[in-house]
């Protein structure tokens, strides 16, 4: 069977992720959280991972798979709120994007509440910590 | 095993899910669609359903399961834009929320945008059509 | 010759035309009024009549009719600037819906000048005072 | 009997009507629908027409027959969303005025949902087509 | 002496109060602060009890005792803040209603600082906890 | 002594002053009123009259004497506050502008309290009456 | 016993009460009133009475009290509405305040919904006339 | 004859015209300005003068006179845009008060543009620098 | 070869182009500008221009070419930022308009950011002085 | 002659120009299509092009050739909405700039109808397709 | 050398520091703090100090010292964010004023963010604690 | 003594400072400006400099000495209206941010009003020019 291709897209600040106050974040890195992953997909679905913390090069990566994978699961941090650009992105390419949030971005501040991306996503996913990304993977079974 | 109890609660106008217009949305009801949801989960989640286009009525049911059920999956419909009561009922109960779009809200008219639920739910899961409350179960496995 | 179904709905505090400040309103309550619009209107419309104070009550009112009458005058009270779900359940069924309001909604409070239910209405009848059920079941003639 | 002096007056781009697009909006003219009307109507209503782009033009018309006319039905098109100084005619006059507009000006552009005339006038009545003069004339009856 | 007709009438969520974090609220059930109330007020003031979470049971409730008892306190709950048509009842009743808040409103989120009920209330006491309904009462004496 | 030229230009609707409702408003027309103020500053002043209820004919008058007379009182009506383009007209010409306005306008709804000619005036009078046009003479003595 | 030391703390233009229209407020000024209130909670209450139109004048009398009375009875008349430092002085002190307005004001202009001391007040109490100083005086029972 | 009383009042910053920039106010203080205009009306009007930076003290001089004066003339400076308590304190008083601006307020910032005492003035004259007192001293002759 | 005929159309205050201060935008008529534009574009385009102070005559004057003409070019002035007649007028021809501003409007004042033309219009050319009009020319090559 | 050095700078997401659905925008690349307008402007022209999806990229190559080029055409994409920064090196180079947009831009959403660059752009052209790439060079012959 | 003259300025509540609080604010006044910055500066500055919680009084002062002091620090309280008329006396005086914050206003209530001191301060010191006058200080040396 | 580090960290546009139109912001370049601070607060600040036009880029700088260094000081130019990702890094690193601006935004464009960087900041400095930095660098002694 050929696996689905499925690149997981993480935006700024979330290279932090495990590096920083592990005593509550937990020491995991999101590397080390993807291996759980593929342990849970890995038959199914061909996972990749990609992170930047630059607005052009996130646009470069959607435009680089966006007409032959299966899937994007894209969390863009804070460029959520304040790219039209990346909303244009994720129009303008054929591949299905879900967008995620690890937190429940609508318990935060008002400018988070809005994003440029939701109404060209094809799923959106908020606050289930990073058991989002899974509930995406699980998606697209 | 226990199996978790889950309720399913549907809010306005979505008993009409499957009986209109069969040609777009199908012919399937939503009764249908949870003994599809049951023979996945079933082994592991005892899961019941409830609607009413009634606000109120949808108070009382979230009180009478919210102190004693593991989780509840709840599509309050065009309530989610305007009620404060139920954002607080949602809030008063110790049962975690998982809050249910069908459709892409964010791509619909301004005022879908805002839910009174949404800062008070564990968990948001917009646009995957019906699938969407299977990810909301799966979220409790 | 088969005459039309016509429902007249009225919303929230409706039911005090007529009992309430008849000095001011007349002692008319509007089931008298509605005699005399069946007087005029009985060759040709068949028109029952529906009240509830209950947003849940009038939504299910609107789906057990919606699909087989044809057509619905609705004066959705103070709903009408408020009730997402009213306007959902209005554009879900097929039976068109004109909106009446009595007093001229447009030259009292703020909050009164936005309706939910004019965007999925058929017409829009302001102003004519109980006249304008008459202009309404007229405008099925 | 004396019959009621009823003037329709029609405001910018209307003249239009019946020659522009007729595959869509029919072929006939706003002065052939009133041929109809007053087969209707003629009886009891005394009904004249005029029509103009010009704002100061039609406050003209309105002063000039706003102490004398028992009714009079405006259709002011965009100068509705923009005309103080048609407001202050329609208030400043003893005739009472019926607003309409042909189109559900509330599913269009948001600056099409407020009226200036709107809160002075007697009765508004919208989204019915040509029907909405019929509906308006009836009024007077 | 003829005593007072008061009705006490509670909006959604209330019910919970006293069942709901008793190491917080108390243990104490509204109904048992009730008799405290009686207690001081009974000689002179026929206090009875509602509560509903259905917006248009309240309103039901407010048309029934709305012309003949001599006071209403009021606690709408969540429906304060988005209810036009709870303001539409407490204006249209003879009773005077005075609105009660058990916490300080003001303090808390934008959306509970606008009241529906507010410029159609008698007054409005707010922040005193349940001590509240006893100077809501005490303003009746 | 050379004596100045003051143009006294009137916008819409204020043709009908003296002719409606004189028990209110009285039964002086605004030329007889041109007349008393003719006696008071006609040693000094030129003052002649214009009255158009046409956007463009007052922006035509304003062009015609905005480079030869010493002065003008504006009293644009509705216009006010709707015409960017009559603004603009003020700005264009070197003959200083007095606005005019008979009532409190800031004391009215609130779309009167903002004016596009203000900000291009010389100088504003509010709510005198008609001895605003005279305190607007004395200003140019 | 040891009576509660209370202040009763009025701002601008509470000092016309009782002198300016004795007709419509009758002509008991807020000292006579005072003595009524001492009648009935003397023997419990040690209350003072303060009022200036100076906002700093009001700060400091907060700042004087603050820290050793037992409850503060304010009125800010018009610098409720704009004072964010009357807001901090309430927020500096100790003493529980408890906000009081004579009148409905949110049944008044747009402009007096906002309170700046309402977040940080302990109470508030509004539109039982000069009945709202009786209540808060009892809440400090 | 008797004189009429007319007091010209002066808020904040207005002390400094005079002194401060005399190369570009003039070297002329309000009082010397003042010694102009008792030549000119000083037979029918007996005007005094007063000048405050405290909020607070123009209130009480509005109540002082207020009540005995035929007019004043108030130039509010900064407070006109902010102060709630001077517009109630004009509202409360019998003397009529003209609002005086000497630059035009509308040409500059937005925050500029609102007055708290426009709507309970008799009058207001913007613009006309020094010259607008002496229109409304004329206002009253 | 038939030449395109191509109107330009100017509006509100463009009449005093050349006239009014002649040192800051050249003693150059726009009539003599037009004579450079046909040297350019004569052998292709038939050029005509008209210019109107009045809203309703530059509406006629759409209406008259709009179904005939190849194009239109046109600078609604003031009338830009108000007139939803205007832009009804320009999306109910057939002849394709471009909108034409001669400075940048989007460097000055707020209110000329907005326009009604824009949406409806072909093109538009902001801020190239007189050369706008040869661009709108040559876009019609 | 020295030919005039002109930059086409095209921001995110214009990359994909020519190869994403060439059914609806052509096969031709933006390369293409640069030969054609060399070919019209090649010999008063030196036309450079430079895409680039990151922002940064953009202000360094507006740095690069902002003091020495003799033009700039900048289609800066979904940045023109959202970057403050784009605007400010628009505004410090020397080089003017004509900003370019190929869709009408006014008749999509909203968020699209604001430019931070229109204030410091020389020339705004929009809606014209590929072609106004040619309006913009043909304005800096 | 001569030292320059600075005055510290301290508005509303600022009177309450070190005496409020201390285990919060520690138990140093403010006078004590200005000890410790006379031994730092007393050499170059020679630096007074006032505080008063009336803004008129504040007004008086800046005008009194800011025609002849070398520099102000001010920290305006509460008056920052809603006194116009502080704002206009900064602007008037020709000593420069240093605004300064001590805790950091941004994070706080969205009306702290607005100030009417900042468009007229030369600079601003926000967030530093007591340690925001120090460099105040250091910016004259 | 262990010198603290810090690092200046520039954002888009200010590489131009000293390099354009020296004669308004001199000749100097910001590397020449370092040397100056450098021989201030060498012996006590180990200060190093960092510069970039790209967003993405500025943030993998806070987050390379985020956790090391002692101080940043931080003018992010036009990011700082527009960055919600730059916020949640500054929010995200330990190291305290001192947020700079040379000139006083507040007196600028509106959208210079509000930082996403403000309320994460340690301490802002607004308006000193260059010598902003040396009041940063003097803050960490």
């Amino acid at each position: 069977m050929v696996r689905k291709k499925i690149l997981i897209l993480n935006g700024p600040n979330l290279n932090l992720l495990g590096t920083r106050e592990p005593e509550i974040y937990g020491a995991q890195t999101f590397e080390q959280f993807l291996e759980i992953l593929q342990d849970k997909f890995g038959s199914q679905l061909d996972t990749s991972y990609f992170q930047s913390n630059e607005e052009g090069v996130l646009i470069n990566k959607l435009h680089e798979v966006g007409f032959s994978y299966d899937g994007i699961l894209f969390n863009a941090g804070g460029y959520t709120h304040t790219s039209v650009a990346l909303g244009d992105a994720v129009a303008a390419i054929k591949t299905p994007v879900i967008e995620i949030h690890i937190s429940n971005v609508h318990a935060r501040e008002d400018f988070r509440h809005h994003s440029y991306l939701s109404p060209k996503a094809k799923g959106i996913i908020v606050g289930f910590g990073l058991r989002g990304y899974e509930l995406g993977l699980y998606s697209f079974l």
